[in-house]
């Protein structure tokens, strides 16, 4: 949203000096900020970054002094709570999804719809599904037989939940989300005559999402091969992020994108996965472990609270000891110079 | 599916004891189960967690003595083997797809539909493409112009083929898959004024996926700058997957969840990249190779079934010799600080 | 397309030897062509290799005279040069997108569509959005409100735009992008009793993308938590990257496949990171710098230019260090045996 700096003055009960009539469009920190933009500043101390700041608009404390670059300057008691308004009054509105089925949804009669729910276009929504009270099934999204989407669930276009899977309620699930694919499973080996056999391995579970949890873009969580892939309550997922087959990860845990967990690990309450880190199957994570970016698990952690790093993941003090081992080595090797110098002049007397 | 304990032992032909009007509707193992799961233990020595379990039903030898906390139990001569069949009898049913073509998929009168294919709503299937007997191609799918999909092949929802794609018959291609996008290439250099440029190069070729190839949902798989990228048969790909173009992957081969594989690079029979391993471009992988989780691997490697782990990849020894660094050098350091005593009292004598 | 040997040498200007009625539909190399392959070879230094191959036809040098196993050679002043023409003749064509918007795709009134735009089948475009001169929309898109798509830029089918998202002109899009999801933000803490709360934190931002960006598939990029994360001109990204919320790219730089920047980083002109690199949240990057495969960058990089690999990430030559320390351990140790030896000696004379 457009708005003039006066007009933003106004809302955010700011004293306007300079011109007022300065169209502002968007928020910018003061270094990356562009004409059009409101920037801020709370603290004296960055004068220097303020002063080559391209803001058109700056919010700045009512005892302020010195010479600012911008056309406009809005005088408040705090900037940065003036900032967070401001990017409010900015920000694009929240699509409006009044409750009623798009008339190009193709939905099954023996779907059940809960009140006040909102299906988008091209919606395909199968048999027996289910869908809460007060749900947003955005445009373009796929669900399969005999699931559940529960009340005030919010599901962005073009998500695919495929048959049997349960979505709790107050959950987000982004775009390109794809719940209860099938599980990575196969058996191989070798038939009688020496040719290699691979085979599919039925996967017959489904992905069971619980309360308040957040599903990032793209993200992959697949269906159990027996059983339920589980994704405990209030769980905040990023975006591609893979979650494997009979995963059971037990709430209030963050995962962090691009990270995996492989087949049927267990994540204890409130761990946080962070970004490209990766966990091997059939094993334990205890309550509250962090796996620091990028690092490998390739066994349980039974410490709660720990926090590993590194690959294979190990406490910080040991990849420590790795990354100084340079340094020893060096320390080492004119130690051991000097000590040959002595032996051959001891061995000389 | 939902069914009483009573119901359950019948089909099992197991017997039942307790409460057999219980409603039973998946399978949960010990530690899992949840009051409606099917749990099953086959050992005595696993009683302690039997004891503890919140199964409403458990699955026991005939010769099981303890007492069990769940409302039913139902003896089998092997819990194994029965719970298996439970949860074939528990799996959400596989939806039907009897062949036809929904009246909302637009497809060009050029294409050549073979027998008894599904085709799901809003689907779109552009011209000269051409799609085998018993296919399935469910909803939302968006096959491009030229392109050859083989009999019994399922394709799941939201699945994009570009152009010119080929996919043998009785692959399975999971929702969200991208085969046949643009290979990743650019020329860039200085302009003579000085100023850069970046040019793209043509992707002229196509994407090839061979028989009883599975892909899982979300891989990306580039079309080759010129000829061909190659999947070949019954090579096993997970989700998040990154295929890069010009690659050959010689078939049997696993790919596991968010791996990667750069341009042009061969991949041998029979090869298994674990997860969020990389390979490097324009190299080779000799057959049977494994490539360890998150390994890095830069250079060809031209033994047949060598595991290689780390970045760079190298052999489990090698990344062994590295992190038992720190525990040498501590080692070392003793030996160091005993000899400059030694040779002080030496020098001193 | 299909072309007979005789066909293509004419195209090419090249002299036919041989059967030039072979049918010939793709450029192979010399190794991995098949019968129906084009392949080429310049240099005589490749004979035994052009004596393997399997190819119909190959394009070969006017003084060539070694024997070939092809059915047809062309002779032509420069087989590489040829080649190159050869695959745009087998290029599958690129689809015509003729401007024109499917019936089929729901546009809101109030969306402005420049001149000659085309909009493939089932796209869904959001209000107040605006879509600029020759843009290609293709099928199947979710565009929400107040976008705007700027000139000629090309989107692939099954791309998503959240509201509010900003794309350039000659831009492409390639299929399963998803622009504009939410950035992963949360405030997290206890309440007074000692449960855990985890709220979301507003995502009340933009994603802006520059003029001639390309973005490959299935790679996300969330909206700022305030103001825009933005994707500077000419930037490359290749497939399954992710972009955190808040990130700024300055322009003309690289992101290969399955790398990610996490959230208010910022990355300076002409950088290149490598496939499945990591960047750390809330640190600068400056012009010119390459993150290597895999490396994982805890710390702002100040040096343009610098080469950086590892986790964490460090020069070529610290990365070394730490490689050698096993060998460089080994001969301390064999030096430590041998002064003990001698000092032994010395103590007992």
């Amino acid at each position: 949203m457009t708005i003039t700096a006066s007009e933003l003055a106004a809302k955010l009960g700011g004293a306007i000096e300079g011109d007022g009539s300065v169209a502002l469009s968007a928020v910018g920190g003061l270094e990356e900020a562009r004409p059009g933009d409101l920037s801020f500043c709370k603290d004296v101390k960055y004068v220097k970054i303020v002063a080559g700041t391209k803001a058109s608009a700056i919010l700045l404390p009512l005892d302020w002094k010195d010479h600012v670059p911008c056309a406009a300057v809005i005088r408040v008691d705090d900037p940065n709570d003036a900032c967070m308004k401001a990017a409010e009054i900015f920000a694009p509105p929240a699509p409006v999804r009044t409750p009623g089925v798009h008339p190009t949804a193709v939905i099954d009669p023996s779907v059940k719809l809960g009140k006040d729910v909102y299906v988008g276009a091209y919606t395909v929504i199968e048999k027996n599904t289910e869908i809460g009270d007060g749900a947003i099934i955005d445009a373009q999204v796929f669900i399969g037989e005999n699931c559940r989407v529960g009340a005030k669930t919010l599901v962005y276009p073009q998500v695919t939940l495929r048959e049997g899977t349960i979505v709790g309620k107050d959950c987000i699930i982004h775009c390109g989300v794809r719940l209860g694919g099938d599980g990575y499973g196969f058996n191989n080996g070798r038939h009688p005559d020496g040719s290699i056999f691979i085979e599919k391995i039925p996967q017959l579970g489904i992905v069971e999402i619980g309360d308040g949890v957040e599903i990032g873009s793209n993200t992959t969580i697949d269906r159990a091969r027996i059983g339920r892939t589980y994704v405990g309550p209030m769980t905040k997922i990023d975006n591609l992020v893979q979650v494997g087959h009979n995963v059971k990860i037990a709430g209030y845990s963050g995962l962090i994108a691009q990270s995996g967990i492989a087949g049927s690990t267990q994540i204890g309450m409130g761990c946080l996965i962070w970004a490209q880190a990766g966990i091997s199957g059939h094993i334990k994570i205890a309550d509250g472990v962090q796996v620091g970016p990028q690092a490998g698990v390739p066994q349980s952690i039974d410490e709660p609270g720990k926090y590993v790093i590194g690959t294979p993941a190990q406490s910080l003090r040991d990849v420590a000891a790795i990354s100084l081992a340079p340094k020893m080595i060096s320390k080492l090797r004119s130690d051991v110079k000097e000590l040959k110098a002595d032996v051959a002049a001891l061995k000389g007397a």
